[in-house]
């Protein structure tokens, strides 16, 4: 696990947990598929998405045997979609490790991202609700919906600004409020707080989205554990460059015009973008929706739990302006 | 809708319903996708498993609301799970039109399967209970299994017959068999004629996906409506060829070993099998499969429903002989 959680031995103890049932859930007798996937648990991701469930569910009656699968649901429901999105995007590193796509194959790819969704929903069936089942296939389906919206709007340059806050609500947004809500719904939280918490987990995920896609612009590799420039290569118009874009830059849409892109390219890209503007507002944007979330989470009942939100969400998001 | 159930105005009324169910509930924003699936629903597949599904249920108590969109959700898991093979067998043509992944590209091909994926789970919430996403999740893991064997087998040249049934009873039968397990249990039959129409819904699907594998040795494609041959380009050994690879047939062997098989190797091959029996031998087992269905099927309570399985099963399986 990534050290993300260390100063929280509480949370650090609790995915541990849940990684235990995710490591259980997707045994099968396809050893490779098997190893693939424990490749990938033990990669070290946050676990982001689990443990905001938790942090969720701590609001309300909190038991273990009913949150731990849900929260498992949730890393994995995530898990294949990375699988999927890294054979699109022919991804070659994913957490500073080779993605499945690049070391099984596609073949590979397309199968264990489905083996992953048919585990979710059978740890559903034995740990929620139809109505949780509902709630569940629904957001897959608009992740679904935010995937294709950028695949279809590769290589367009009148992306608009609203069009990409529309696509990472969906692809990214929707499951970091599906964390909280389906935590808050599994304590039995009320309407109102199950909502609340939903939509700080909504806040969340755009701020997240939108730095890591200024990630993809300013980081390193080494740092970042994937390529940099990557998003440009592939044609997926982020918002730091959509905002430059708006301005009718010529040289940067010549540039994009080109048939491929070499590293000078990207290098010319990277600076235009940043010269003109378009990292800092898309700062500005990220920085707007973490403000919203500290404001949602300050209406939370004060105590340690709102508490380890505030500063996980800090340590998050806050750290990169 | 293919004409095989031009005999049955009922339940082509029926599939009629099904159909309708399925075009709303893949209605999405993104009309590619829309677009893609709709061709896929209107390219005249049989609905053999929405049919055996309402076959089924007419031993218990029928209610059309309860039925038809479970029905709906047998159709559509098949259907995502061709659009997913389709993209890994690299295929161009299904049911004579051009495939997704052909059409459209893997990337649309992969998102599409996972968008029909989610929209079944959220069917089944509206539709189903608990246990019968249960069960559904762990025939499609099945399912995951018995394509990734197929996967991992390519080019094999020691896949024994045991092994084969094995991955056709994953990748097909268990499918026949939750259509007709779905349907009784949706109309309430008692465990064990739930059971006993499961086990003919395998029997058939065993008998009918070896006549497919048959089919792609002796069909032409035309009347397939795909590329003939197309399994052995792909290094997919299927059981005519098993049958003749236990008998170390040297040229055979030899043939596979090439790095790419040209029409006139396939055309070889194609003799090889025949003349060395593999094909009749096929027969004979699907044969078998199919007799188990019609004794089981013998052993269901006498009337109209009864016949039509048993003349729909001998109009599916039995011409072929």
């Amino acid at each position: 696990m990534d050290n993300f959680w260390n100063e929280y031995p509480v949370m650090k103890s609790d995915l541990e947990e849940v990684t235990r049932i995710m490591k259980k859930s997707i045994k099968c007798k396809e050893k490779l598929v098997e190893n693939a996937i424990l490749e990938l648990i033990n990669s070290g991701g946050k676990l982001l998405r689990p443990a905001f469930l938790i942090i969720a569910a701590r609001f309300g009656n909190f038991k273990e045997e009913e949150i731990y699968p849900l929260a498992a649901v949730l890393e994995m429901l995530h898990m294949a979609t990375l699988v999927h999105d890294d054979i699109i995007d022919n991804s070659e590193l994913r957490r500073g490790t080779e993605t499945i796509q690049a070391k099984y194959g596609k073949g590979y790819a397309v199968y264990i991202g489905d083996f992953l969704f048919t585990r979710c929903f059978k740890i559903l069936s034995e740990h929620s609700t139809l109505k949780g089942i509902n709630v569940d296939s629904n957001v897959m389906s608009r992740i679904c919906m935010g995937e294709i919206e950028q695949f279809s709007s590769k290589y367009n340059k009148k992306v608009s600004v609203r069009r990409y806050l529309k696509r990472i609500s969906s692809k990214t947004a929707e499951l970091f409020s599906l964390s909280f809500y389906s935590g808050a719904m599994g304590s039995g939280c009320d309407d109102k707080l199950c909502k609340r918490l939903s939509n700080i987990g909504h806040d969340i995920g755009m701020a997240f989205q939108i730095i890591d896609d200024i990630l993809d612009y300013t980081s390193d590799e080494t740092a970042l554990g994937k390529s940099v420039g990557n998003d440009i290569k592939q044609g997926i118009y982020t918002l730091p460059l959509i905002y430059v874009l708006e301005k009718k830059n010529q040289r940067l849409s010549d540039i994009l015009d080109k048939n491929t892109l070499d590293e000078r390219d990207l290098r010319e890209i990277n600076n235009i973008v940043r010269d003109s503007g378009g990292i800092e507002k898309a700062r500005e944007l990220a920085e707007k929706y973490t403000n919203r979330a500290f404001k949602l989470i300050g209406t939370l009942p004060e105590g340690e739990n709102t508490n380890i939100l505030l500063r996980t969400t800090e340590k998050l998001l806050v750290r990169f302006y």
